[in-house]
């Protein structure tokens, strides 16, 4: 006979789209999930959409590479004030009223996510941040106060400069290194229920994806665009030892419906 | 022979106004001497020059009444971008470059501070809130962790809605209800030495002023405008136990040179 015990904790973070906060309906029934998923849980956001539309009305023009943001300093400025300021603090106050003890943060506040500026290459990204530490150790600090820590796309360098981060990379990383104090799922919330065959056809998902499928998806064209980032985000957690990695709507996060990544 | 012993801590709040975040140089200077005082402190900032200016290229008109911004859903939008956004964001790197281990806070944020709508009167401000409870036991929590809360002047209702809220008063309450863990020097900062009898002449710093000599100053039109509900803020603070009240630029504050308020 085995025994087994664990007294491991179960750690949520959950990562939703700038698509998901565009709709008042819909971010309402995700932070409702969200809200009654157990503690300790962290959520991460984005806000693409909205960024874009408040460079629009500024007269910003915006630059993109390889689904990728070009963030020159007026788009800095322009993200940091999206994601940072109303999106986290509207998620925030949304998660408050659902007795959900929301503190949102940037890298940038107590030094929770550390980068680099991204060294020009063929591409000059321009104030896009690639991380170089988590602190894991403050974040479960704040998780032991009981709170919820609501991570924003925006991180810094340690020497007074903010950076724009990809969201998905951001959940990723934070998830990663929170492996060794928790038992993590990282859950990738979008609009869809997962990864699917015909994109048009929602009961088309693919349940379970490895690696080896991964690449030949992307062979054949089913996986593309902003789904290859995502997912090679995501299979960069299950390398590093998050135990489960899941990609689908919030409704998936709860019933165990979504595409699962496995090695 | 009476010995009197006291282990109890002292806590700084800085308050710091847009018109100092608005020039760099100053900005750095004065976040210099802040990151130079002894651990816990706080900072309060607001933003009101950098969000006038964002409502202008967006063309959202601005409405103020007795000194105080109308706060109109636009406008929410606005201050929330910028005081809990650009604004705060800068100043939280800025120090975390100084290792001043920042986090920034709006009033939403682990549920700091709660405010309710203020009820229309004869005007009718809007989205401005008036502070109902301030979460000493989180905000010592998080002095705790070796963290320094930077709050921006926005809260929240609980119930989902952010609300505008002055900064000086922010300062004010959150000073006043850090009084029973702490001895509390509350500093309000601006570019001017202290309040001035003469207005284009910096030596003429009072020093000292009380209720009584506050009223006669307004009576003699030396203080007026901004200056009196800052002074009110200010007076507010002394009357609830706050220790030590003043107002003066960064220098006054190292210096011990500025206004102080007594009883």
């Amino acid at each position: 006979m085995e025994i087994v015990t664990s007294s491991i904790k179960e750690l949520y973070v959950v990562k939703i789209g700038g698509k998901i906060a565009e709709e008042e309906e819909l971010l309402r029934r995700t932070l409702d999930a969200f809200a009654a998923l157990p503690h300790p849980k962290m959520l991460v956001h984005g806000g693409g959409s909205q960024a874009n539309r408040l460079c629009e009305r500024l007269g910003i023009p915006k630059k993109m590479a390889g689904g990728r943001r070009i963030t020159d300093e007026a788009t800095l400025e322009v993200v940091t004030m999206i994601y940072a300021g109303s999106m986290n603090k509207k998620i925030v106050s949304l998660l408050q009223a659902l007795n959900c003890d929301a503190i949102g943060l940037s890298g940038a506040d107590a030094n929770c996510i550390l980068a680099e500026k991204r060294r020009p290459g063929t591409i000059d990204y321009g104030f896009a941040g690639d991380i170089l530490a988590v602190n894991n150790r403050m974040l479960t600090r704040l998780l032991g106060l009981g709170l919820v820590p609501v991570l924003c796309a925006i991180t810094h360098d340690g020497k007074g400069q903010l950076l724009n981060t990809n969201a998905d990379t951001i959940a990723s990383e934070v998830a990663s290194r929170m492996v060794d104090a928790f038992s993590v799922k990282l859950w990738l919330c979008m609009r869809l229920r997962g990864v699917l065959l015909d994109a048009s056809d929602e009961e088309s998902l693919i349940a379970d994806i490895d690696q080896k499928t991964f690449e030949a998806y992307i062979k054949n064209g089913i996986v593309a665009d902003g789904m290859i980032p995502k997912l090679e985000n995501a299979f960069s957690a299950v390398d590093r030892g998050v135990d489960q990695v899941g990609i689908g709507n919030i409704l998936g996060l709860i019933q165990d419906v979504g595409t699962f990544l496995g090695k």
